[in-house]
């Protein structure tokens, strides 16, 4: 039994609030359950120093959580003078996510910023991170379209959204709030495109090592998610 | 005429979202027309090093902006590895304003830290902060309560509310937006207390230097919205 | 009676010593009683970058502290890696109240940095900082004109200088000393033209809140003493 | 065909200098090809703060490039004042990978730090540093048992080892070296016990998605190769 | 012909003033001609934590520069974030000179911090600190001595004065000002006791190498110096 | 008798391992006995921003011990998030050491950095440090000889070597190893050039103050130690 009385295969609720910034040219307020992560996209007019004169833009992310967005109050990063290794990790693999399902030729020599900021956390913000910041970055390009900057079609070739697997209890489970996720025994977080294309998977073992079979149960798990959160996607920009 | 067509006496609307946060002892998600403010207050069981063994508590503050809560991205202050002057200035300002108004004998040998994040910045974020501040105070301090760790009425001696008046296009206004206050002659910041005491005042001349005649006008406009805001405090809490 | 002796209206003590340091194209060793601060003004061919192409200049502040010049050594700030919050506040208070009396537009595109230095402090850095910080750079243009770069008297449209009041001993007095200052119930810094205009005006109830009488009564002080200071920066600079 | 002229299924030589350092409990120059990582065990009779008083101990990694470690001089992490993302996300690689085979109950009250340097890097330096890494640990442990500080065969619980698969020119290939991971299509990276349990897997799409097809044709080569890696530092050890 | 006019062995006009601060325990502004260093010395009744429970005390000095004390303003070290290498280089030195003269362990366990901070810099500012930071360290320990914490003869076991000397022009010369120094061909500290010993040299060529009788007559010129200032500082310390 | 065995003017087994890095331009594993030193030199096709247009180069160098190359492991650099005083000091000397024998107008507008990192420390890793980075520094201008980019005799004007002596149990000794360099009364770094002159002279008296004759018969062993190792430089790059 899960803690929240879910089901194994059972996700939480996911909504996404768009437009919930009045200054971003894309934004979304995206909830997994108790996890609320907003979503800003801002664009630049020029792409970072290595990129200039290649006729190419870029698609960067940044992470940070509320000091307290969390259950016991964190230290503020910006007073402790530097983004912690967990921060870091996070924001890359959100900018990576975002970048494999755009084509940075045609976004052309700009910059856009994705940044995650995290509201409230209860496990899974850089699943919903990436879910959600997929809105915000489409709607940043809708708002580039309607200015003639660009055709979205040509930027954005497909969705992407994140999901994460594990075993708790000796179970696989799908979407681990923060209960679940500090105790399960395998973490796993799977970041696949519209299509059903794997971006990323980073799979990790808590306590004991897991074996080829439980990945793959996971996996399974994975995909259906994903399918629901790229439908979820759709309808949300509908 | 004011850009948003409000009197010179007329504040924007203001509404206090109490329990924002699920994790916070106290939190509350202030609006001041488009400035969207996320106040938190977390207890922790042990003052600075420098109070203990005094029998008193402490009440502190930090602000922070998110990087794209105005209509340009600013860097995030985590990634430029210190607070910036202004927010340093205004963080101090707001645990004063909050210390103004509680008896740190009263609160024991405890810290409570009060977060006061910008989501969304439209002129008067620390006006803001510190008016839902006191909110997201005074409801940790009852959660305290229920807890049988203080009688709030010993701790929490008055309401304490801010608003900033300016001189704008010549003419004295109430709670200056972006567009006003960047455009300003003249801009104060007032703090004061229920029972119409003045915690703090801070007259800026942006411009041409002003007269003690401008700086009452403007006082009488802050006296008066500071009587709103405690009155909104007071139904909010109700 | 408080502790220096001193009448409720009467200033400390204050001189400026000229020419203090061989280097700076302005500088000026101020003392308000025992409370001594360097001030110099040095000049830079380029404004900064924002400034670039706008035809007009700049001037800003810098503040310091010397480890020992109080009571109890302070930790250098070279040494803990960043200026502390006061600092940062006192810096940009001296840079606004130079600048209030400058036409950045008759400068040209320079920058002139004022840098104040506490050798010894007793109370009342900042508003000596800004009355002496007015004598380094009314030297620093003079050095300029002499060299037919501008005209003094298009750049610099006033004096400006500063002094604190407060009330102490439920007296209000003025050029509060460190004694004073520390157990004073409230603080107040006045910045003020040689015409008399407010540049700037930061009142802090450090225990009980203050009424709108206290805060007239206290700019009724501080008018008198900065028009002396004034009359003693004209007798200087003759 | 590869650059090196390797097959498909071929690792690079790889090699061990045990006791390369003499001053740390436990040291393994490591080669893997023209990759070499000088990796040092550390021991500290005190375990992290937060493990005060429970009995447990701690294994954690620390990791570092040579400025000149690579192609084009990198910048000294020392003089840019802070460790990267990259660096970061490494170095906690290494030390997950470690500690999923101790037993930190039978280590005690005590920090393990496994320093790893590369001195030379050639692509799959974090493979290496985690195979080599645990050679040192090892040798710090045997250093420990020497001294009836503990028993190895209860605190050590299996070896782990890792290798980098991907998918380079449309084929799948084992142990990337530099050429091949930076234009690689597909990369991942796998850790594994002795007896073949997953401990991590992370693998990014550089271009285009990849299946989950592709994904366990990578894991096959890994495991022989990690199998084989195992059997080297049996050898190394014995 | 030197460029003050100067003769080869004649030292700058040298002047100590004690009690310079009114806070510090000891202080002194040491003028080697236009060179000005303000020196304070300040206790701490506890050690440093590598000396706790040892009996024996420390003695530290911090170096730092005004920003305008030299021709062109430098950054101030407490906005760059860090000091210098040459800032730590030269507060090391004073230190060690200092404690050579210093019996730690008649001191007991107690810090005494000497701050050095150039007001006005022309060359000579390490041997200036060195030996106006004797007086300023001298008498702080007569005002220990006066309140019976220790008694001066056994904690101070001599003198120590510092001097430059440095081939110029190809002509050895003593107490480089800034133009001599700028364009010096060797430069030499020298740092010896009241008694003659050596405690510091530290000779460097800035162009071609200098031979072993260079150094020979820059340490004869360096003897007379220091026995001159250490005849000062009795006279001063009278 | 000195703890290694070693007669008094005896140095530690010396020995170069040139081409020790596949990438750099020029290397050096060098070894004074068990200090060993991996040192790197890595031209740029660009001078530091203040030599721009000036026609002359730049030789620099960077220092850095890993963490456990001494026998308590030190902290990261990387992690402590700035270069140590110590650092500094010996990273400065060791550039203007090299740069002695260099002609920067004949090497052009280009620098060359050379990274000095200790890979095992038992004393005397900065005199180690100089003398490898010379090999370094010698193959790098080889290697761009052989691309037609300079004529090595030009710019390299001699061979510079450093050795470190010290009086040690009342006697003086040549290349002090880590227990001796503990405990010397006298200190003494001297570099010098393949002609024997004097490039840098550093001496410190650790316990009593040392004597003029004292200084002249470390310098004799000095001067026999460098000739040696001048004469092992040449062997090696035969």
């Amino acid at each position: 039994m899960r803690p929240s009385g879910r089901k194994l295969d059972q996700m939480r609720k996911v909504s996404f609030e768009r437009g919930f910034s009045k200054h971003a040219e894309g934004s979304c307020l995206v909830k997994f359950g108790d996890t609320h992560v907003l979503c800003t996209a801002s664009v630049e007019e020029k792409p970072p120093a290595w990129l200039r004169n290649s006729g190419k833009g870029w698609v960067t992310a940044e992470y940070g959580m509320l000091p307290r967005s969390t259950g016991e109050r964190m230290r503020r990063e910006a007073t402790s003078g530097k983004q912690g290794g967990r921060t870091q990790e996070i924001q890359r693999l959100i900018g990576r996510s975002l970048r494999a399902v755009v084509s940075l030729e045609a976004l052309g020599e700009r910059q856009i910023t994705v940044d995650c900021d995290v509201l409230q956390a209860d496990g899974g913000t850089r699943t919903a991170a990436i879910t959600g910041g997929w809105i915000a970055l489409h709607d940043c390009l809708k708002w580039m379209e309607s200015r003639n900057m660009l055709k979205v079609e040509k930027v954005l070739k497909d969705h992407v959204a994140a999901i994460s697997c594990g075993i708790f209890a000796s179970q696989p489970v799908i979407d681990l709030d923060y209960l679940e996720d500090s105790s399960a025994e395998t973490d796993a977080n799977f970041v696949m495109t519209g299509k059903g294309g794997i971006v990323e998977i980073q799979g990790t073992a808590e306590g004991e090592p897991f074996s080829e079979e439980e990945l793959l149960t996971l996996m399974g798990l994975a995909k259906n998610g994903i399918a629901e959160l790229v439908a979820l996607q759709k309808q949300a920009i509908a």
